[in-house]
């Protein structure tokens, strides 16, 4: 499992596209040089970056549950930004 | 497990500023308001959404190794974007 | 006769507005506080940058063609860059 | 006497800059494609657009005081924007 800086720059891209930041959208297009990137925006999902963060989360849901002694704990707001 | 959009936003706003995207940063934090957002900056580490997206793939990873029968497979070449 | 920094913002504002550079006007407009200025958008004419530009240049052109002298020269393609 | 397009973007251009307004002045530059114009920045004075402007104030003023009959008439608190 790898992803490159381009990978993750496209998906920022289209988040702000998608969440109707338009202004930054260009922006960050002309500046990441995103019409340069080898990546095929017809192959990526819509709302792929949230899909990936929520994902994320899930995972650290599973690693604070299973904690170090392998015995599951309560997990209670965990949020993004902790 | 939840976030709200002011907390994607923030991750995405510390991505630009901590890619060097300044502009785009810039742009971004003009016209999603971020400094009227209630989050405490100091508690988000370095690289955050890197993180999150890592352990995003990582979640997918083990879904794909799993399987739909239980029976884990092996992975090559999963990528962010696929 | 004098202006001020403001007007002289907002008249590239507006020009940057009428010519299509929508991005731009965006940033231009936070960057230096467009609306916190006290100019009365509906009393400025369409293309009044362009307008006081044109008078800039006859002006210039008057100057010329006076010389120290004050005999008239000709003037042959004057330009705004020179 | 004339200018073209790429000549007023150029001057606007710099004006960004010279005012500080770096974000503007990226954003600009990119969706005006100044790179590409044919304008050697070189032989483009400091505050050139300043400059024109005020050329442009004076030249008004001498519309407004010379009047239709050709008497000269007083000039009061002329503005950059009227």
């Amino acid at each position: 499992m790898s992803f490159s800086t381009d990978e993750v720059n496209f998906l920022v891209y289209r988040y702000l596209h998608e969440t109707g930041f338009y202004h930054s959208a260009y922006v960050f297009g002309q500046e990441s040089h995103i019409s340069q990137s080898n990546i095929n925006g017809a192959l990526v999902p819509p709302k792929a970056l949230i899909s990936i963060v929520q994902k994320g989360l899930l995972y650290v849901e599973a690693e604070i549950a299973t904690g170090e002694d392998g015995n599951e704990r309560s997990i209670e707001c965990l949020s993004l930004i902790d």
